[in-house]
């Protein structure tokens, strides 16, 4: 079983996470001192998933106010500069700059009073981190009313405790399902080029006893094909106004493949993924992840020098496809508005 | 530039091979001097490709027949049980029995004779060669006509010279566009678990060439949905008498996404890949690959040992999907009858 104490917590003087790049042959703990520390965990993907990138730019705020100088002009001037660093460390999260935005809040008409300031921020992270848990369980709870008994799901990537700092939203609903006693069965797609679908997700279903098999991204399809999918449900990066989706790069594929075979798709995320101000997924920017993580394999040479990469880190995924997006409020069916 | 005799080649008790488990890396040739060496070459796909798989099952025939006892009986006991070994060393290509039968009914009427039956069976593989070659040529320029000037083609795994002993099925027809001047780019997936295409199609369009972009296989919905894919081809490992096509796994999905887009889907292969007496799709047994293949990276582990693996290599495109099929003999529209 899994705490998200686990995954991400606030110490005095540090952010500690479970570091994902690791899975699942170690468990290893990263200590980030600094600002600088944690953004190059986020950007190396040690803590990843939009909901824990919210928990974790929070937590990175406390953690910059903790080591700002006490001379309340630098002290400011400090925090809102590692905080922009930090909201900027990946492009696609809304998340990131939610928690970030929330935990600078906390220090509004603070600022002339550091330790005051601290300690704002410091309640306010970590109160962002248990509203981030209860969200997914009510996700989950929310979500477990879509699927019956012995339903066979499939769900990309990691949305799970690791990537929400706790619960999980897809993997939330999952859970959700295997505490009712419904015995769910999960398809778990490997999801390159970093494999979160076989290390992490994978992980998390052996660590909770919730019946789950391997595939490789392309064997998703003969897996409907077959007649052995009844559900899909996914985590989401960003949720626009008219509810495109973008998530992991794969998933756009995997809501044709459901439409084509008639099996429901589900979009499972908290309210904060959902960013009123992108009318439709065309706006959403894409994030290209660097040539190294399709061209090597642990220093294995996979694609030759002479060869392009393009290696887009999410797809959009358009609002037509999806029959629901699950949130903490409850199951929302199409057509979707969420603008203000 | 490739030429046939550097990827498969008959000496005088040796098949040699190009090591594609190697490949981009290193450009090693894999010497098999007994059956038992060609059969472990194959199961490891150090040689892949249904119709170089045909190739080396008629050279593999010849090789028996080299190293084979001078007495009459034994010779054709000795050279029946090894065409028989290598005839099943894979369960899905259709082409490696097509391949050691040409070269066994090169023998008919020689048995008694071990020299003879050795020369005729040694001509016979080498004609078979020439002829896979030939039927590749033939499947370039009758596909060549269905794409226009700057076609960006996305092809999955790899239908090239090292899949046919030479020139290409899939990608035979876009080496014929370049060889015309028209000047082609392709989308290579990367697909998973082996990378045949990372490592071996943009290894092959590098060294023709050829303009093409690496993305991983989650990446290929996007890129239809961004409109940037104007056709698909891929190659066959058995396409039955209705004209369902098993492929590499993958292929399904890429054929229903480009339906979904519109997109021309066109499979490529020699009639050699068509087994009438299959009727449909549903009789084609899908091998299954070990677990190791998708559990760890270059002795890295990426799946935990809790967690069960299904890693099927093949799966089946229903005639349905297919726009067209593309033999030596031309362009087939759908629908498809192959049967006798």
């Amino acid at each position: 079983m899994i705490a998200p104490t686990d995954i991400i917590r606030l110490e005095r003087e540090a952010v500690v996470i479970l570091d994902q790049t690791r899975l699942p042959g170690e468990r290893v703990e990263r200590v980030c001192s600094t600002v600088a520390e944690l953004v190059a965990a986020i950007r190396e993907l040690a803590v990843r998933g939009a909901p824990a990138l919210g928990v974790v730019g929070a937590m990175g705020v406390a953690l910059a106010a903790s080591k700002a100088p006490d001379q309340p002009e630098r002290f400011q001037r400090t925090v809102l500069a590692e905080a922009a660093m930090l909201a900027t460390s990946r492009p696609t999260a809304i998340n990131l700059s939610v928690g970030v935005q929330a935990a600078l809040e906390a220090a509004t008409g603070l600022w002339m009073e550091p330790t005051a300031a601290r300690t704002a921020i410091v309640v306010a992270a970590q109160a962002f981190h248990r509203a981030e848990v209860r969200r997914c369980e009510e996700i989950g709870r929310h979500g477990a009313t879509l699927f019956a008994m012995n339903a066979r799901i499939c769900s990309i990537c990691n949305a799970g405790a690791l990537a929400t700092g706790g619960y999980g939203t897809a993997l939330g609903v999952i859970r959700r399902l295997q505490d009712n006693g419904l015995s769910p069965t999960v398809w778990v797609p490997e999801t390159r080029p970093l494999l979160q679908g076989a290390r992490l997700t994978a992980w998390e279903l052996a660590e909770e006893g919730i019946a789950h098999q391997v595939i490789s991204d392309g064997a998703v399809a003969s897996r409907f094909g077959l007649g052995l999918v009844d559900g899909v449900v996914v985590g989401a990066d960003r949720i626009a106004a008219n509810g495109d989706t973008a998530n992991k790069v794969g998933t756009y594929g995997l809501a044709i493949v459901a439409r084509y075979h008639g099996v429901p798709f589900y979009v499972a995320a908290p309210r904060t993924t959902i960013d009123p101000r992108t009318s439709t997924g065309a706006e959403i920017s894409i994030e290209e992840r660097p040539r190294a993580e399709l061209a090597g394999v642990a220093g294995q040479r996979t694609v030759g020098d002479d060869s392009p990469i393009v290696n887009p880190a999410f797809d959009v995924t358009p609002a037509a496809l999806i029959d629901a997006i699950i949130t903490e409020d409850g199951v929302l069916r199409a057509p979707f508005d969420f603008s203000v």
